[in-house]
């Protein structure tokens, strides 16, 4: 990475919606702990703050009651923890307590550094006194050590001589964010966690609560050092631990204060205060300049496989690295954890994990590091058996079906119209498994536990399918659009099931005569008429086409429906399902987001590109892109449909999502799978990426503004550097075997650069 | 009624299955209270009761949780209320308590007497220590002062000489019924009504207690009068009132004790102590012999108006009855209730109203008591501005939308596919008023209430359809099988719409010249285009047909699922909504009740007889009659399409649903709404009784197993007295003046006694 990688604001804003934003914004997080940006010293009284730590994976079931109750319905969910308080400090500066809220602040600033992993901000104060102060605080989640949080202050005296005492706290006094007055958060305070213990133990304060519903521990330990201390003193009750310490300055001084958290939890270890202990003895046993020079270290081997650069506008150049970053930062790096809706960042979504996973950041860590996929893959794996038992709840005798949104494996969807019968999440996960399979060709893993999972989500396409004369369909389920429910024959599901099932198809064929293959094959019982079956259902897939508009329509009955026009909709009325009755969303020809256009973009091949291109403008005029899964793909299908304005459009919307607020909810989390698609957008949209089974393909463009822009590829063993010019683009291979690749459509040996002309709007040699 | 009125059961079985059972089966009502039949001295304490009494329409709000909350969902429900508990009463024979789970029962017996409009409980019981007694009960709900419910005991003794002593209670810690252990049921004790004052004037004891939510009082009097007392006092306190009296006997004598309940709220009446008090007065100002005389002497009008009678089976003769008795003691007498799916008689369904007024009871009281019929219209009329209010919320512009579930006219559906998504309750209760409107002629009715209501639900078929190329379609609609939710152009509902479309045609042009007339469609802002709007769209109406099948298919794509033969499915695994996703069953052709069928019975001109007869063999195979709505109209279009026998078997099935508790759910409550089925199966089905435009036919056969059967249709001014036997059928004009009706087909002027040879299958004369 060569240029600017920190993306920051000047004079930091202090009204509670842009605190609430920036808790989200500036957010720390390496894939297992996660910690929002409040202030350490707090807000005044009257705020709200979402002032939540969490731990990827780690739950607590809740109630989940159904107005009326029918069989099969979710009774509980799962929804991921605040576990502890570790962030809470609170400098007085001869008593006078620091606050931005107070006194007057001179300059402020608050950043992400995406090389060095790590938020800060920068306050200069002058306190109600006329103390004169300037404090910089970083704060860094390890991802050399991930059970490790820091925080680190620097306070440089202007004008003061005197005491500080600071009150560092470590509270396992805590629970979910909640709201009685928005009714997309929980209304009541619910206690989860109860703490079990709160100690000291030589100068380390330990905290061990225990979940009320899921049987699960959770250990905090928290250690303060301050530089010059003169005195100390821990003030514990109430499940909570103060620790007290004094020191003095003189005009022109500096103190510094590091704040070590470190967590545990029983998912993951037996003895988690154990655990706690010999993870803060490690923290501890290297100095703070070394845990931050591993943290740039281990970036700097991600950057190297998936850095993006856009030249020629450092607006987006930054917003992208932020979006790359926030990929890093949320994603499991076990699997016991996978991709939460809002990653680490917020409550959204109760932590749960979705398809987002699967179609919008897994694409991004395949092609970039792809052990990260791995763990995703795995974890889904790991949560096979679950999705068994949740085909049978939905009457499916044999398959699996995993549940459309979950932490632990089981479904957690409360309206299943728009949830469990989403069945597509199975194409999904197998499609995300075959694309790992084509970027790193890691058969054995695909023995281990790729081609399991493949198998058993193919069986239930059989059990939902349908064989008619005109065809194999599947009815009664739910595509990516939620606007429209438990239609007949979706586009995108149908579609996916034909490549899920061919590929079942592909790799028994492949695998059939290998001994692990064939012990797992007879582990689960596949026959060769079951596989028989699953070609004749693709062969006969039913793939709904309209002869007069010459589009793919959504599902068999989506053009019956009412036109409705958006540009009629007053504009508070977005996101419509805020203001409108499903019934009346489900009455119209109305998109939340890309459904069959999205089915485009993973499945090109399958239409003609006039279909494609029918189907696109057909689409756009009703789509409201409510959900913030949906423009990038716009993007991908304009930039490829050669309506690069459009793209560019769509792009920097995107992109500028959650750090322009534009859904005003980034509050709760950041729009972690935007940020994928994101990714997707500049790869797959502007650089025509494509993986197949034939391959790499590139077909770059570059938008009118930018000078230049490149990105990474990891394919197979090798790294591929993509430079995009005005004229020309250039592939250079900066790891690894020659690859072959195509672009624009030739094939080419990549041996070590190579460098193609650009001419003409589609780009020719 | 000439036969035996008493449907008896002798040899009370004493386990709690049994006891929850005839709770119901022997509960009282008079349209205004019900009171469960448990034993006044209750059961051992592990039994469970559901010991409620009810007041019509009286109701609290209850939270209504959304595992998954989204724009317009019901957030709380209304639940009819369990008021007091008045019927407590425990005997002691010299310390020795009454109960029938001690000492020996020597003889018992519990019957409902229709036409007497009381129920009995007779025991014949030796105590632990050898007291002979026996005991007779008889509880009544008043229909001529409908406050007033009372019980009488006669205690005749037959080896005992002593003290009795009776503790008479009366209580407002009073609950509905919660079981944990049954998802259908309240999971928790939840306290809706607060007693707000229990105290004794003049020997009376009074309870006055108001609703958490809804803001309601009701006020609860009892008075107990004990032949030869001795000794009396009142213990007051928590909330309840307990009168000891003490009484004596010899060997052979007999005591006496009467206990009055009286009850008044303020939905009715202003200051409910008052009324209470006034009503009290009143009803002890006769005797207990008269009030008897007068609940005859009301009945006595009621069956002359409905009476059916069954020569030959006198077990289905007084099952018929039964069901006639109990369609009577839950209709409300007034527009302050309705009729709930349960009736007064338990809290299944929470109290609530749904189309089973319209479609299964209003048709008998149409026929037979059209006042009634018309309380209920008025009921529904009272809440059309809150069906504007519910079609605003479903996104509709224009006109109003009834609720699925309600009590005071808001939607308490928890379940919206299977709920608010049924528009036909619109078509439903056009069809109600417009039946009511042939049955009397009641021009004035209709200008007061009955056409706006037409007119306001109409509107709602052209905001919710959508006319294209072939037709005017209704998507995203549930019709009355709920094991098939949200489709397109749902057969009955279109059927229905296309009916009620056309009378607001008619009636707009029938009317137009009016003055009171135009009064009401200027208020509603009711313009000619709309009018030819209506008309438009009837003419247009889509009603699936299958060439192949030469049937009406459910909705658009019902043929297209997946068939699952009945026969297959284990027996415990009904009805199937108790063991099945909906996804699965959504997914597959069964149905859990008459839909298309339904619509071929309430408008069978609308195809060939052929069509009618392909199509009920087709429904009958897919068809569980899960619901109990279901094989009532089986049997009715048995019988039209000439199955006798299967007709038969239809009909006995039907009419012992809740006394043979067919469904296992009795103790919830009776199923009234199959009560009405019962009536409609024998005149309608048998009888061949239709009411149309055109006027009134019949086209009767006799059940090979009986002798005759008689029945009553109410025309007009006209009381018509038909009586079929096995070769001729004779009509009576019992009052009125001469009508024309059809009979096989055939017009006659009834003006006195019509008799027609009844000859070959379908009868000719």
């Amino acid at each position: 990475m060569n240029k600017r990688s920190v993306f920051e604001l000047n004079d930091v804003k202090l009204d509670n919606n842009t605190l609430l934003l920036h808790e989200s914004l500036f957010h720390n997080a390496n894939g297992y702990i996660g910690v929002r940006s409040a202030f350490e010293e707090g807000y005044p009284d009257a705020y709200k703050t979402i002032r939540g730590q969490y731990i990827n994976g780690f739950y607590d079931f809740k109630e989940a009651k159904q107005a009326e109750n029918l069989y099969g319905l979710v009774q509980e969910k799962q929804t991921m923890l605040n576990v502890a308080d570790t962030q809470s400090i609170n400098i007085y500066f001869d008593e006078e307590p620091f606050s931005m809220f107070t006194g007057k602040v001179l300059q402020s600033r608050r950043w992400v550094d995406v090389e060095q992993g790590v938020t800060g901000r920068y306050v200069a104060w002058c306190s109600p006194l006329g103390k004169e102060l300037e404090i910089t605080i970083i704060r860094m989640a390890s991802f050399h050590q991930l059970s490790l949080f820091t925080i680190e202050y620097q306070i440089k005296s202007g004008n003061f001589s005197g005491d500080i005492m600071i009150e560092s706290q470590h509270s396992g006094n805590v629970s979910n964010f909640f709201d009685p007055s928005d009714p997309r958060t929980a209304d009541e305070d619910e206690q989860y966690l109860t703490p079990m213990s709160c100690n000291i133990q030589y100068g380390t304060s330990y905290i061990t609560s225990i979940t009320s519903k899921s049987n699960l521990e959770v250990c905090s330990c928290v250690k303060n050092f301050l530089s010059g201390e003169t005195e100390r003193q821990f003030i514990i009750g109430d499940n909570a631990a103060r620790c007290q310490m004094v020191t003095s300055t003189q005009k022109g001084g500096t103190v510094k204060l590091i704040k070590y958290s470190v967590f545990a939890d029983s998912l993951r270890v037996e003895d988690c205060k154990a655990y706690a202990a010999a993870e803060m003895k490690k923290a501890l046993s290297i100095s703070m300049q070394e845990l931050y020079q591993y943290q740039e270290d281990y970036l700097a081997e991600y950057w190297k496989n998936c850095d993006v650069e856009i030249q020629g506008d450092d607006a987006l150049d930054i917003a992208l690295k932020y979006s790359l970053f926030q990929l890093m930062q949320t994603a499991s790096k076990d699997e016991y954890g996978n991709i939460a809706a809002k990653g680490l960042s917020g409550e959204g979504y109760e932590g749960q994990y979705f398809w987002d996973s699967e179609m919008y950041v897994q694409p991004f860590f395949t092609v970039t590091n792809p052990q990260i996929s791995r763990n995703l893959i795995s974890n889904r794996y790991e949560a096979l058996e679950m999705a068994k038992l949740n085909a049978r709840i939905l009457g499916h005798e044999k398959g699996a079906l995993y549940p459309w949104r979950t932490i632990m494996g089981k479904e957690c969807s409360g309206y299943f119209p728009a949830g469990s019968a989403q069945y597509h999440i199975n194409g999904d996960i197998a499609y995300s498994v075959i694309a790992y399979y084509l970027a790193t060709d890691d058969e054995a893993f695909m023995h281990e536990q790729g081609t399991e999972i493949i198998f058993e989500t193919a069986r239930l396409w059989m059990d939902v399918g349908i064989f008619k004369c005109d065809g194999f369909h599947i009815n009664a389920v739910t595509g990516p659009d939620e606007y429209t429910c438990l239609v007949n024959n979706n586009y995108y599901t149908n579609v996916l099931a034909q490549y899920h099932l061919r590929w079942a198809v592909k790799l028994y064929e492949r695998f059939v005569k290998m001994a692990e293959f064939r012990e797992m094959i007879s582990r689960i019982k596949l026959m060769p008429e079951e596989v028989e079956g699953f070609r004749n259902a693709a062969d006969k897939m039913v793939l709904p086409y309209d002869e007069k508009l010459k589009i793919n329509p959504q599902d068999d009955s989506f053009l019956q429906k009412k036109i409705w026009d958006i540009e009629t909709i007053p504009k508070e009325n977005f996101p419509l399902l805020l203001h409108y009755h499903p019934l009346y969303l489900y009455r119209h020809q109305i998109c939340k987001q890309a459904d069959t256009v999205l089915a485009h973009f993973i499945l090109e091949d399958t239409q003609s590109i006039e279909t494609i291109r029918n189907s696109f403008d057909y689409y756009e005029k009703i789509t409201t892109h409510d959900s913030s899964l949906s423009k990038s793909i716009f993007c991908i299908m304009a930039s490829k449909l050669g309506m690069e304005d459009k793209a560019f459009v769509y792009f920097g919307n995107s992109l500028n999502l959650d750090l322009m607020d534009h859904q005003k909810n980034t509050k709760d989390g950041l729009h972690i799978a935007n940020m994928g698609g994101n990714y997707l957008a500049i790869v797959y949209g502007f650089g025509g990426f494509r993986l197949k089974e034939s391959g790499i393909f590139f077909a770059p463009t570059l938008p009118a503004k930018w000078t230049s822009y490149k990105f990474h590829i990891r394919y197979r063993n090798s790294l591929i550097n993509v430079e995009v010019f005005r004229d020309q683009c250039s592939f250079y291979l900066e790891d690894g075997t020659p690859q072959e690749i195509t672009v624009y459509g030739k094939p080419y040996l990549l041996e070590n650069l190579l460098t193609i002309k650009i001419e003409g709007e589609n780009g020719e040699v």
